[in-house]
C-alpha cells in the first residue's frame, strides 16, 4: 500500500510553482484552518485557474449519487480524477473521459458507501494505471490511503483532504486548492457529511451525530462562504449549494449541537437495502469480484 | 400581450454600458452569426462577469427535466429568471429563489413541452409580477413573446434568443450574452434541440428533422466551441456538454443531413404519455387551471 505523501513528492518537484510555494506543501500535513482565505481576497483573482479546471457533475439515478470528474485541462496530459464513481455508470464515465481526451489517474471515494458499489474496482480493470484512493480512517483497502492535510495532485491542480467523520468513521471531504492558481470559488466534495439542506445519517458504520456536527462546523463551515458544496447525493434535484447557504438554511446543521443530535437520533430511517452488498464491496474499493475470481 | 423590445428599451436606458454599446442593441433584432466571437478572444476575459452570474441547475426526476435559475448577483435587485420550470417542482425552485435573496422576474420556456406541465402558471400565482416568456413562433400565449435576436435582460446580464425549430415549430435556444461583461464561456439553453449526445424527436408538434438539422448547424454549432450546452432533459445523468463536444461526439448531429433525417424517421418512439395533458396546458403557459376556474 503506497502512501500519498511520497507519491506527491515526485509530482511537486516537477511543477512550476514559483510565486506561491509558501502556501503549497503537498508533502506536509497542514491544518485546514490555515488555508482559509478571506472572501475579499479571492475576489480579485483572474479566470486562469477556472479555465484550467475541467469539471463535470454526473448523476446515477438508482442511488441518487453524484460522481464528479475533475481534470487539469491546461496540463499537456490532461490528468483527471473521478470522485465517488458508481459501478453501474462506469462505462458512461469512462466514455466521457475518453471523449474529452483526459488521462484518468485517480478514482477517489469520500467514504465507504452503503447505498451503491463504488466504480473504483471496475475502473481499475478497464483503465490500467488508475489508482484508487480512500481515507486511512475508513479501514478500507485502496492503492492510496489519505489523511487530513494530504493533497491529491492532478496536473497543477490539487484536492486537499479534510477529515469529516460522523456519517461514517472514515468520511473525508475533498476541497479544491487554495490560491490564485486554483479554482475560485473553491469547491468542496462533501460526500454525505453535508448534503444540500441535509446531511448523511449517523446510525451505522461508526456514525456519530456529535462527531458529524463537529466535523461540519470545524472543517466545512470554516471555508469561505462562496465555496461550492458538491455532495455525494441529492434526492430533490439540487445540484450544488454553497457553504454560506448551508450555514443559513441547512435545517439540521444550523441548529445547536444538542438539537442536532436529537434530530439525528429520531430520524427512524429504515435499514439501507444495499448496505450488506455495498459495504463489503466498498471495503475493497469495488475489487470484490476480481478477488473472488482469483481465489 | 406585451412585446419584449419595448420592455427592454426601458431597462437598456438605465444601464451603464459605456464601453461596448456597439455590440449591445437589445431593442434591435440582430443576426445571430454577428455575435459569434472567436474562442481566442474570449480567453482573455476576467472573472468579473462569472462572479456576477448566479447559476443553478435543477432536476425534475419524473420527466428528467432540467430547470435553470440565472440571476445577476451583482445587481442591487438580484433579478432572476427560471428557464423551463416544471409544475411539480415550483415550490422547491421558489424556495431556492427566496433563500438566495433573488427577485424572480421571468419564467421562460424554450418551447411548448410535451412531457411535463410548465411551472410558469403556478409561479405567476405565487409570485405576482413574474412575466412568462415563450417564442412567438410557438403560438402559445404568454406575457412576453420573443423572436430571434431579442435579448432578455436581467440586471446587467441578458439572454439572446435564437430560433432553433425542428423538435417543435416554436423551439428557441437562449444564449448568454456576448462580451467581456457577460459570462464566459457562454451558455446555451438548448431545450430539446440539442441534448447531450442526442436531440429531441421530430415526429409531432410541427417537428421536422430537416429543420432541426439546419437549426442546430446554423444557430448552435456556430457558437464558440467552449460554449456550454445546457439541455432541457437528460436521461443518462449528464448535466452539461459543450458545443465543441457535441460537434465531435453527438451520434446524430455529426452525421450528414440525409443520414440524420433517416435516423430521426426510424426512431419508432411510442406516443408520449403526457402529451395530451401537457401540450394544451403549456399552450397557455400553465395557466389552464386558473382559466377554467375563472370561466
Amino acid at each position: 500500500m503506497l502512501r500519498l505523501r511520497s507519491l506527491l513528492l515526485t509530482n511537486y518537484n516537477s511543477l512550476p510553482f514559483k510565486h506561491h510555494h509558501h502556501q503549497f506543501h503537498p508533502i506536509v500535513s497542514c491544518s485546514s484552518s490555515a488555508s482559509v482565505r478571506s472572501k475579499m481576497e479571492s475576489k480579485s483573482y483572474t479566470t486562469r485557474s477556472s479555465n484550467r479546471l475541467l469539471f463535470r457533475q454526473l448523476f446515477e439515478k438508482e442511488s441518487s449519487t453524484y460522481t464528479y470528474l475533475l481534470a487539469d485541462a491546461s496540463h499537456p496530459d490532461k490528468p483527471a480524477l473521478l470522485v465517488d464513481p458508481v459501478d453501474r455508470t462506469v462505462d458512461r464515465d469512462l466514455s466521457l473521459v475518453n471523449d474529452l481526451g483526459l488521462k484518468l489517474v485517480y478514482s477517489i471515494n469520500t467514504h465507504v458507501h452503503a447505498d451503491h458499489v463504488t466504480g473504483s474496482g471496475l475502473i481499475k480493470t478497464k483503465v490500467p494505471g488508475v489508482k484508487s484512493i480512500i481515507s486511512k480512517a475508513s479501514k478500507a483497502s485502496a492503492d492510496i490511503l489519505v489523511e487530513a492535510g494530504d493533497k491529491i495532485q492532478f496536473g497543477d491542480l490539487y484536492l486537499e483532504v479534510r477529515a469529516t467523520p460522523g456519517h461514517t468513521v472514515g468520511c473525508v471531504t475533498y476541497v479544491t486548492g487554495d490560491g490564485p492558481d486554483q479554482p475560485q470559488p473553491r469547491m468542496a466534495f462533501t460526500g454525505d457529511a453535508v448534503l444540500i439542506r441535509g446531511c448523511g445519517r449517523t446510525d451505522f458504520q461508526g456514525g456519530s451525530s456529535k462527531q458529524l456536527y463537529e466535523s461540519v462546523h470545524s472543517q466545512i463551515f470554516t471555508l469561505p462562504k462562496d465555496t461550492f458544496i458538491y455532495p455525494a447525493h441529492d434526492y430533490k434535484g439540487f445540484t450544488v449549494s454553497t457553504v454560506g447557504e448551508e450555514m443559513l438554511y441547512n435545517p439540521r446543521l444550523t441548529k445547536d449541537e444538542e438539537t442536532f443530535k436529537s434530530i439525528m437520533e429520531n430520524l427512524k430511517l429504515s435499514y439501507p437495502k444495499m448496505i450488506d452488498v455495498a459495504v463489503p464491496a466498498n471495503m475493497v474499493c469495488g475489487l470484490q469480484d476480481l478477488e473472488s475470481k482469483a481465489a
